[in-house]
């Protein structure tokens, strides 16, 4: 059976058989608040960077049960026909708010708060957490790789090294986190990135000689292209590169170096490169670059870098570890109230929050605030707090209300509104925030209960 | 624009630059073989595990570039006129083998071989990469996961912690590996693999009490489900899970630890159980597991284990690193001739390499061998070595004959082929493959060149 389009059955099962037993319980509509967030930040992460909320608009829009799907739960007996029924007619008719696309989030930061009966938010669980772990840790590693790439373009080339169909939504996150192109034809095609890419070690072995190889790409592609000089000898290469795109009536683009010590290559082959007057060839490198090797060749004269495995696995953190919880819901006598688990090192918050991030006087961000209440309360607050001279910004958006997806954050221009709104909220970060190492996370989280908290259960 | 169909453009472009400036050029036409495998295994693994290979074959099946697909290709130039007519019409003719899913495979061991023009094996590289990659790499996991285990079930409940399509990729290499069930829906639907679950935090906290909440579960689902008992105070989950099962009529079917220190809550879980009468019922822990905190329950009363972030992410080795290279092609004057880059630290073997592995007096395997050399040259080597009291086992079988996909290896029975299968070559490995430890790969590769051996270039 071939890939559903539908995005419902992307779910735990569990997800499914708590509806069946809230149904017949008679508990499934409670109103129910459910928040997305992360306990803490790894430790080699200062901040981390929301990026998949576009494409969780787009998974809301197909997330129905098709006859398809209706069968294949009927016919596993996956849930009783009460359930089935409901399920066909499914439409998600909530609210959901959450933090832009771009922005940057800390330990307990709601990225998205779904409102609606505990069957229409509980259905969603899975899709979400699965879009947002993944898309949200590749965004969060290419940021800290433009931060160590001090403006010099980061380029994704990692297809190869994740799951075909995760790279497209890896490119995706990374543009979010600064990178400026992909090498997937289908992240392009599907988002309007831009592509490159002009050869690998194997067509330089196609030919007899490497000359002959890059005479048959510069015949093509021009001599502007990038030249791989790498599959021999460097030195050699790089002359021939600059001799064969000189005949052909220009000066080489590139070179790319793809092995070897990157930073004693650099300065080599650039020192070669001027030496042959190519002063305008630039040099790529593209062998197993992570933030810490970026970082290192920050002084080599290195034009531009081509990232793959570390970006598309989130260097070292390949899912960003957010969960799902119940943090408000209806009682049996009609009132909202905070619900909280108590496992130990698994508890959370009870009740609903209202996030805004604090700036000082000078304008860097000093504290990510969570106010539990109202959200009359919470503008109450807001309003109070600038007047005293505390700017705070409100860091959530409406993105769905009442089942209907404010096409705003979903459509063509979503993509590099959330990459430039990045570069923003990132300067507005302390120094800290720029660090590569372990440690603190840029700024910390405060949980402030404001007069209108609802009562805990 | 919605997600392709076809999976053409899953693809770095430089494929198809390549494919261009080779057609100018006149060298796509070239016969070319290339290999796809590992440098060497991470050194936390003993041995890799096949998967995806089914996969490939799907993904083969729709590797048409579409008119929407050429479009694209179109208008943003990424390749000239000539080439979109070259891939309008595409389909790939050339022979494919490769390692069954569910072998063991270590370094070197050609995982793929492709054989074809080179254009066309050149077209497919990213997507065999990125299928190969991720499966691999979550196989490989699950398989260490499953040593650890020594026949308690485990079971993947990854999907939130990876891309929702990574998900259901996840929970087939998973398989293979020996997990028994999946949580993921579209992966029980796409690939017959059965589902798992029941009840999360949530829908304890959506009701007043703990006991409620039971209730409407066991009501639902029968006595026989499994409770989550760790959402307030595990004791009193205990006792109230396995009342209310009694109450409905049966004896608890299991309850869930999800959180603390497993192995003491296991030891105190079993015993409350026991103590009550409830000997019957089991214990499933779900708690952040990996493949060392599996063996770290090995002693504890535990029945199954749960697994998510470890499992999806490959357990710290979330891309395989597998690489495709060009080892052998056709040159100027229509010979074949071995091909390898010289790259310091990223060097090849030339030449198409023929897979056996070789057995000791016990029947474990000894040495995975690469012959260099032609067909019949390999089945001679093979009869010669066997009558010498060698035995040899072939690794190797036809995926692809010109084009044509064998389906045997693409049909309904081939998940559950190529989870015994792994079995049963898993049990064939020496006891140093068992160790969860970092180290030497269980048996090594040796190369070895027979008198067919193509010049090299």
């Amino acid at each position: 059976m071939s890939a559903s389009w539908s995005t419902s059955l992307l779910t735990d099962m569990y997800e499914l058989t708590m509806v069946e037993a809230a149904l017949k319980h008679g508990t499934a509509e409670r109103r129910s608040v459910f928040e997305l967030f992360g306990r803490r930040l790894p430790t080699t992460r200062r901040f981390g960077v929301v990026a998949g909320t576009s494409r969780i608009l787009e998974a809301l829009e197909r997330f129905v049960f098709s006859k398809e799907d209706i069968d294949y739960l009927h016919q596993q007996k996956i849930v009783n026909d009460d359930t089935l029924d409901f399920l066909k007619d499914f439409h998600f008719q909530g609210n959901i708010w959450g933090y832009q696309e771009g922005e940057c989030y800390f330990a307990g930061s709601p990225l998205l708060t779904v409102e609606g009966t505990f069957a229409e938010a509980c259905l969603l669980e899975t899709v979400l957490l699965s879009i947002l772990n993944h898309d949200c840790a590749v965004a969060s590693a290419a940021s800290r790789m433009t931060i160590a790439a001090h403006g010099r373009p980061c380029l994704d080339m990692g297809a190869r090294r994740t799951h075909e169909r995760a790279a497209v939504s890896a490119a995706r996150a990374s543009i979010i986190g600064g990178f400026k192109a992909s090498s997937d034809l289908e992240a392009g095609k599907r988002y309007g990135i831009g592509t490159l890419g002009t050869s690998a070690h194997s067509f330089t072995l196609l030919h007899e000689t490497e000359e002959e190889a890059f005479r048959a790409q510069v015949a093509t592609l021009g001599p502007g292209t990038t030249l791989l000089v790498d599959t021999y000898d460097i030195p050699k290469g790089v002359e021939t590169a600059v001799r064969v795109a000189r005949e052909a009536g220009g000066e080489l683009g590139a070179v790319r170096i793809d092995s070897g010590d990157l930073v004693a290559q650099a300065f080599k082959v650039r020192g070669q490169l001027d030496e042959l007057g190519a002063k305008t060839t630039k040099i790529t490198v593209t062998s197993d670059l992570d933030e810490y090797a970026i970082a290192a060749l920050g002084a080599a004269p290195v034009d531009a870098y081509g990232v793959g495995t570390k970006l598309v696995t989130g260097s070292g953190i390949p899912t960003a570890a957010l969960v799902y919880k119940l943090v408000e819901r209806e009682g049996a006598e009609g009132f909202m109230e905070g619900v909280a688990k108590k496992s130990k090192s698994k508890s959370t918050v009870a009740g609903r929050k209202w996030a805004a991030r604090a700036f000082d006087e000078d304008g860097y961000a000093s504290e990510e605030r969570l106010y539990v209440g109202s959200y009359e309360d919470f503008q109450k607050t807001l309003a109070a707090e600038e007047a005293e001279g505390t700017h705070l910004r409100p860091l959530q958006v409406k993105l769905v209300t009442d089942g209907n997806i404010d096409r705003t954050w979903y459509d063509e221009s979503s993509l590099e509104r959330a990459a430039n709104f990045h570069q923003e909220v990132r300067n507005q970060l302390p120094y800290s925030a720029w660090r590569l190492s372990a440690g603190e996370p840029a700024i910390e989280t405060r949980v402030i209960p404001l007069e209108s908290a609802s009562p805990l259960n």
